[in-house]
């Protein structure tokens, strides 16, 4: 009710009055009016006048399902999108989703989570309403073994939007990072639910820093960690970045789907800060320094060792070693 | 309480007074005579006696908890089990105890699946009582590409266990359906839950055809399936066989993750009986005959097809052809 309520408004320039409203929903005045105070408290704008009725003054730019699908036209991601005020994780909900048999593409996006985590459980600041917290389930149809792909496809997408959409010059640090100047703007965390033959689903979250201030981040963060909004010197509306988001990862997974890894490797290559770099590997098994050389044709980090041999990191962290 | 009662009965090569079991187990009698009752409708035979008190004459074949871990000796594999006299799956009880951090090792076991499946969606025929319908939560520090292995880790053990407890010569086809003359006696299915750069956990799902008369089977399985009762030409007692398995599948999971791939790799291919066969391949992107030449290092099989080349299949389904 309260979305028809929106696109009624939205579709006039004008007043509309309260009558047409009830009259077009089939509800009562006071219905009308219950719904108009409920978007007030989600930040519309809306200016209620006697005998002229209503009209929209501005929306909120927050990710609701209703603002991030207007012209969105994407096919797959953002079939459905889900909107929560606080979750412990997106990718939680998205995962009850995507078990509950949700369409591949449902995305879930929180204006806050207050249990985000980033990869290897570690935590992750997620302020109410200065980030985009989401996630998309993904039912590709791929063998287990080029599920990790997905990573460097959800890096390329995320960061051509944010370059084309900002102009921050964003790179990307093996294997999913997003850099700007060498601090974290936005973590990817895939998940990913498989049988050997068959994936069931994946889910795609991304915290993404937007207009958090350099003075909101944790002590601990404050070096490490940036925001759009530090790097572009101005406040960035999250909607219209969502939106552009959700178009690229659409680009980026069907191309992936249809071409294959290559095209998303090389473009993942021009976007890589972290090439020919020296760098400090933390992994499962143990932990060593060397010059990151390339990837290869898998995704996996191509690392020189002080011996000269070169070590194959398929999964791990890397840290970048000043000298 | 139950299980009390049962251990005591157990230990005691005669009769048990109804007063010290009252005594030993602090209830009243009404309490114990209760329990009896109940231990009697799950098929334990236990001889009531007045001025003699209680006598176990004999133990159901039923993989209970208590019937299992007596003398299985085993640290990780079955260090909780969890039985249900019905479940949709155990694959999905087994996820929902894996997602709520049970410890490695879990094993849920259950007397009949009404829901029970093999790979692909295939439904599973698993009558009750007449087979062993289990599965066990693994927690393998892994990297994500190696977790396919585990398909023939666990074809590996449970041919193994089979072979030495039953004499039934069972072999193994590509990647893990176990078979006797070549008919279906096994099929494992094995889901994956995971982060790009972590397992959460994984569940090894085992159905196993013990007690099935040729007649039970419905009319499409009858040509494709058999039973290790129909193999052996006996009745196989349940709770045993279980047993060998679970700590056949911990030597072979441990040894997995200690020495690596090659000694499994090794073991599976003595027990495979599709290597060296001409097969139909179906995977996810298409269908091709050929002739099965062997595994490599990673468990793909290696499939010459009618133009000399070699195909490399990761994932899929294969059926024997005759020629």
């Amino acid at each position: 009710m309260k979305s028809s309520i929106v696109h009624i408004l939205k579709q006039s320039d004008n007043w509309v009055s309260g009558e047409s409203l009830c009259r077009e929903l089939g509800v009562s005045r006071t219905a009308v009016w219950k719904h108009i105070r409920g978007l007030r408290e989600e930040g519309y704008d809306i200016e209620a006048r006697a005998n002229l009725g209503y009209r929209l003054l501005s929306v909120p730019d927050v990710p609701y399902p209703d603002e991030v699908t207007v012209g969105l036209g994407t096919a797959v991601i953002g079939s459905r999108i889900e909107y929560f005020a606080d979750v412990p994780t997106t990718n939680d909900e998205a995962k009850k989703l995507a078990r509950a048999g949700c369409p591949e593409g449902t995305v879930v996006v929180a204006e806050s989570q207050s249990g985000g985590k980033g990869r290897m459980d570690r935590s992750w600041f997620a302020p109410r309403a200065r980030g985009l917290w989401f996630s998309a389930v993904l039912r590709p149809q791929v063998d287990l073994v080029d599920t990790p792909q997905i990573t460097m496809v959800a890096a390329v997408a995320v960061a051509l939007a944010i370059r084309e959409h900002t102009g921050v010059a964003v790179g990307i640090k093996w294997p999913n990072d997003l850099l700007v100047d060498g601090k974290k703007l936005c973590g990817i965390l895939v998940e990913l639910n498989a049988e050997m033959d068959r994936v069931n689903f994946m889910v795609a979250g991304i915290g993404l820093n937007v207009n958090i201030d350099s003075s909101q981040f944790p002590p601990e963060l404050f070096e490490i960690a940036t925001s759009l909004k530090i790097a572009a010197g101005r406040h960035i509306p999250r909607v219209p970045l969502l939106r552009a988001i959700l178009q690229s990862f659409e680009i980026w997974y069907l191309r992936w789907l249809n071409e294959g890894f290559v095209p998303i490797l090389n473009k993942w290559r021009e976007l890589c800060v972290t090439l020919d770099c020296p760098v400090t590997v933390h992994n499962i098994k143990d932990s060593y320094t060397g010059h990151a050389l390339d990837v290869d044709e898998t995704g996996a980090l191509l690392v020189k060792i002080k011996d000269g041999t070169v070590r194959r990191l398929v999964a791990g962290e890397v840290s970048l070693r000043k000298v």
